[in-house]
């Protein structure tokens, strides 16, 4: 029920693909989660003020280069007639189209550009255009990244499909991370946005590279209900069975993005288990995401579990020294307080070569569990980000 | 009214000073500020619970290696057996006794090598003896950090002295910052722990290397009253006066370690103005100091304002693109939302170069200022904590 197109605009950067075109075949009901900055990007802005009228749109427009951001009132009139152009070539209103930019900050949308490449997107939509795509709004990312995911509601086969940027949760070199889901299942808007929302929660939103949240961060997911089953809501007998293939559509998308964070060797999978609360669980589980020092053990293999004390405590979460036990992809390193002595630390030691890392922390205390996404930090992170990569301003 | 003396114990470097005491000649009025984490290491928790009973102190044992955190019970035990041995060789009693340590977390103190070593420490106690002292805790510090300040009270000449270690505001290796202050002045009890911890709400609590909170940090200041005047209070005429040398004494050690951050070239001091409220501009100025792509931007000498819009948006502050203003030691880089040009950017260039960099963000919302103390962020950060550098746990 979708299409896709990519073409080179030529704003911002030479000799690659930066605006792309995201086409329902018919009028999707859509839900979106976006930055919490509060210096969030035009796009965000005007997303968020349609998604208040829960009308159905038909497409996306995408750029990579500028981000449209710290922008003030001129950003959100260009981001409003990058929209009006996108809606005239492709016959739908304006308020039908939506649209999101990653790039640089406080620099402005350039509509010739669009305009000019325009006829060629409309032109070259096809149903294989989503890897394309996925390319064209890569930043600072190494690989572009997608993922696809299958259930069955009402006897129908119904496919789900998401494309997603960044090498970092914020301003990786110059602040994105975009994600687009697209579904031929049939879902009521409330229902879409609650499911969305909810797994945005354990997914996207437990993703940390570099602990900075983008002015341009959105996901957007969008049913366009071609596959025919009878509208998915809370009360369809089949609602938990999409809900988890969109859950694992949207952790594969997360993974990938952990992965290729900037200068990353490896993604850190962290898990909190047994805190007091969810919620502690979770706090703990971030701070641990967010440790340089944790981070930079990892690359070098160290198993400095010092860190994951220092780390967890820093966050205000509740321990106790004498309860705490530490895993490394299910190599036992502390237990009950006490170090698990030289081989263990050897076999942690190798276990911390892996490409994935789970490190499980289990503080003894309660039920709350949580899973935060981040990657290992190298030097390569800092050399990457010593000096912004885009070409200066005009 | 202070001596100081360090001395090698072997407990976990050799052929280096790890162990230091600091005597009040007379019975000290004291006053701390301590680590907020919840794995607060045992010489933080026995040092608050006395704080609580407000008695005067004698001595102040510190080591570097071992921090005494993450060791329950038996690490609180340990804390005060140290204590207790040094109170012996002291004849003082032992609650006249508080310990500091610093270094590698989840391991116990050894009590043997304090104890052999403690007869050498008493013997060498001198006045001249804190540059000792401060280079005897250090860690991963490149440089011993201390500083003098004067005022006059009652007529009489007042003098601070203040010691630091710390190349990060957590962990950097091995956690943590300590900083001991002393003072020659009388000063009455409640009001010296007023002052100190006004002080440090804008010193040691506007630093941060990397965002980690460490379960050791501990600053004590001790005052002798040997320098006869009436005891400072608040109501003291020259509180004031006193306050402001102990504030310059302050915001001289912290901006000691800052620029000894671990892997750091330069100093780097942000100031956030105009706010809406003076808690925005302190969330914003940390937010800035704690970015990692800001820092690194530092180290590149790259004026990316986009990172600034981008820290402040993500910390929640209000922010209006259209009002924003940032200057580099004096050279303004935005003004009113708007890029000052290519001139302007090159001289910004050339102002990073320098030792200390101090960038000011101007909101134009209100009255609300606030200035945190940090350092560049270079790929040598990353480098040093691949690898904790102390030696292995036995």
């Amino acid at each position: 029920g979708f299409r896709f197109a990519a073409a080179a605009s030529g704003m911002r950067f030479t000799g690659r693909d930066d605006l792309a075109l995201i086409v329902a075949d018919r009028p999707a009901a859509w839900a979106g989660v976006f930055t919490t900055s509060s210096a969030a990007g035009a796009p965000v802005l005007l997303a968020r003020r349609r998604l208040a009228r829960r009308k159905p749109v038909r497409a996306v427009l995408v750029n990579a280069g500028i981000a449209n951001a710290g922008t003030g009132k001129k950003g959100l009139r260009d981001a409003a007639n990058a929209a009006k152009l996108a809606a005239k070539a492709l016959r739908v209103k304006q308020h039908e189209v939506l649209g999101a930019s990653t790039g640089w900050i406080g620099e402005r949308l350039q509509l010739g550009p669009i305009r000019k490449a325009l006829p060629d997107l409309v032109a070259g939509l096809s149903p294989e255009g989503h890897r394309r795509v996925a390319r064209a709004m890569m930043t600072s990312d190494r690989v572009p990244k997608h993922a696809v995911g299958r259930c069955t509601v009402d006897g129908r086969e119904v496919t789900l499909l998401g494309i997603a940027k960044g090498s970092g949760m914020v301003a990786p070199r110059m602040a994105t991370m975009l994600a687009f889901l697209v579904t031929d299942a049939a879902v009521k808007q409330r229902w879409l946005q609650r499911a969305l929302s909810e797994v945005a929660d354990t997914t996207f939103n437990a993703l940390t590279i570099d602990g900075d949240t983008s002015t341009s961060d959105m996901v957007l997911l969008l049913a366009s209900g071609v596959a025919g089953n009878r509208p998915l809501a809370r009360r369809h007998r089949e609602a938990a069975e999409f809900r988890a293939a969109l859950h694992e559509l949207a952790l594969d998308l997360t993974r990938q993005l952990a992965r290729d964070g900037e200068g990353a060797t490896r993604l850190l999978a962290i898990t909190v288990e047994g805190a007091r609360t969810r919620e502690e669980a979770r706090t703990a589980a971030r701070a641990l995401a967010s440790s340089l020092l944790l981070r930079t053990a990892v690359a070098g293999a160290s198993p400095a579990w010092g860190r994951v004390v220092s780390a967890i405590g820093a966050s205000g979460a509740h321990i106790v020294a004498e309860k705490l036990g530490v895993l490394v992809n299910g190599v036992e390193l502390v237990r009950k307080g006490r170090h698990r002595g030289r081989k263990a630390e050897a076999a942690v030691r190798e276990a911390l070569q892996d490409e994935e890392v789970h490190l499980v922390a289990r503080l003894g205390l309660g039920k709350g569990n949580s899973t935060f996404y981040t990657c290992d930090l190298t030097p390569a992170y800092c050399e990457e980000n010593l000096h912004p990569s885009l070409p200066e301003p005009r």
